[in-house]
């Protein structure tokens, strides 16, 4: 069964909801769960003990911590052992809803980067009106980028496109303030033309709309602006739910239609819902390592889990491997 | 009354939609209307042709054309011409359709620059969850940006939410990701340290989530940036009425939950819908020019009138000037 390394520690809502979360997907098979962090805190919030192993971390890093200060003074931390256990071989993944910034540098320190990637990307997935996947990257872990940086996301996002969504040969694109070829900022016209020369089905700048009207698989961008792309969303999804909640409880005609119209809404609701996804992937660090929203509840952190197995148990990470090689040969 | 000069070639729907929202906004008195463009194209498709005037344009730019090529070869082009008018204080303010790169060349050629703006920027408007209303700038005016423009635009931005929100100190944030300082990138860092020490009510940091939620009345960006936050916004949007559009038809139950919902959708619809705000301003040159959606139908056009009508009615320009004389006391 594959071994998922949970940080007990992290996130706001940690131990609590994280201890829950792991508990859920242990009791459902998901995967063997070793829960990491202090244990004198994480036993006792255990309704069933002999579910999960625990493995013990004096520390864990704080939430607003500099994840530079944590990766040299807190090695005992939570995240740090749990990607100590990962580089041990004594788990197959991670999953930490705590400071993502800590958890990145532990992930290139201790797990190493693959060959060919100079800084690893996070990568999220939009469901499209196509009925399809977009994949963003990088949602944040890289954020001032160099051109050949988005030149890699570019193939780290080919190989996941490829090997979990199963698309053959994904429609790569830029994120840009336009499709015309004049548009675009200095890095993103430079990426562009290192782009273009790749063995990769490259369609060119994509724009905002294209994110979700699934005009292409793969959306690449800096960690700058990925990250407002996707809190963009988020924020206007929650508007979106908000103003209908006030509109609907304004009137009994209101909430009838509401009723009428409930699975709708609660399919929606799953679909925007990052806690459905559980987390995202850091692509390029050698290892599998998911990111989970600060916020995350225990539905999340099951969910987490649940892709960490996906990924582990997929071709994703030879699948990525091979392509990072090709980029030698360029 | 308030004379409105419009580029009746710009858009893909024009001249039909220009020709058709000039007419609506010149029947319900709204402005006197100035339809520039090719006379023998605009003067049959007027219905009541003594309610708008018209002025001769030979040419006009197309919407892929190069900005700077316009400039050079087209004045006498729609929206040279448009420009000239206000210029020759022949009318009080542009509304285009059309290129909006030619516009934007066309503006600072005609119309020079306010004082201390070294680059204009396009301000859209947002509903927020706290019922108030969200300004963004720069929504694709200037792509490549340095810091002091960014700082030009919390000036602008400020003077705009001042003399057309009525907001008495608005809250300024420059759009990052993250709220914490150690966030941002190299721009962002840059334009912190200066707009932190002017004399404005400058919050810091603030997220994607930010716009939508009420948290900051100004929300100061690059262009490239502000365009992707723009086009995010509006694919989101189309996705989730393309979804609840689909669910809704497939059965009746759906049907008849609509039917109670919807003065409710209407309302989101109007809420979201750029044609509704019919435009957004150029800010930083020395006139009122109205930048439309290229999809403009006459709906856009008409409610782009009236926004240059209550620019032109407002302090707005007097307030742009006097706050970015301040930027030279620093």
């Amino acid at each position: 069964m594959v071994r998922v390394a949970v940080d007990g520690m992290g996130g706001d809502t940690a131990p609590h909801a994280v201890v829950k979360g792991a508990e859920i997907a242990a009791a459902e098979g998901i995967a063997e769960v070793i829960l990491v962090g202090d244990e004198k805190l994480l036993t006792p919030l255990l309704k069933n003990p002999r579910s999960v192993k625990t493995v013990h971390a004096p520390t864990y890093v704080k939430m607003d911590e500099s994840p530079s200060l944590a990766l040299r003074r807190k090695k005992d931390s939570s995240i740090g052992v749990a990607m100590e256990l990962v580089k041990e071989k004594k788990a197959d993944a991670v999953v930490s809803a705590g400071n993502s910034g800590a958890t990145m540098a532990f992930a290139i320190f201790t797990l190493g980067r693959i060959k060919n990637v100079d800084r690893p990307a996070i990568a999220t997935l939009h469901p499209n009106i196509k009925k399809g996947t977009t994949v963003l990257l990088d949602a944040g872990g890289t954020v001032d980028c160099k051109p050949f940086h988005l030149a890699q996301f570019a193939l780290m996002g080919n190989a996941f496109a490829k090997s979990i969504l199963n698309i053959n040969s994904p429609r790569i694109g830029i994120l840009s303030n336009g499709e015309e070829i004049t548009k675009g900022n200095e890095l993103t016209r430079e990426a562009h033309s290192l782009i273009e020369k790749m063995n990769l089905n490259y369609i060119g700048y994509v724009e905002g709309t294209d994110l979700y009207n699934g005009r292409v698989d793969v959306v690449v961008t800096d960690g700058f602006v990925g990250n407002i792309a996707l809190k963009i969303s988020e924020g206007i999804v929650e508007a979106l739910f908000s103003f209908f909640k006030e509109n609907i409880n304004r009137s009994l005609i209101g909430k009838l239609g509401y009723l009428l119209l409930k699975n709708t809404f609660e399919e929606l609701g799953r679909k925007v819902d990052y806690s459905e996804y559980g987390g995202a992937p850091l692509l390029g660090v050698d290892g599998i390592c998911i990111i989970c929203h600060g916020k995350s509840n225990a539905w999340a952190i099951r969910n987490a889990i649940a892709l960490a197995r996906r990924f582990a148990e997929s071709s994703l990470h030879e699948v990525l491997k091979r392509s990072l090689e090709e980029l030698s040969e360029i």
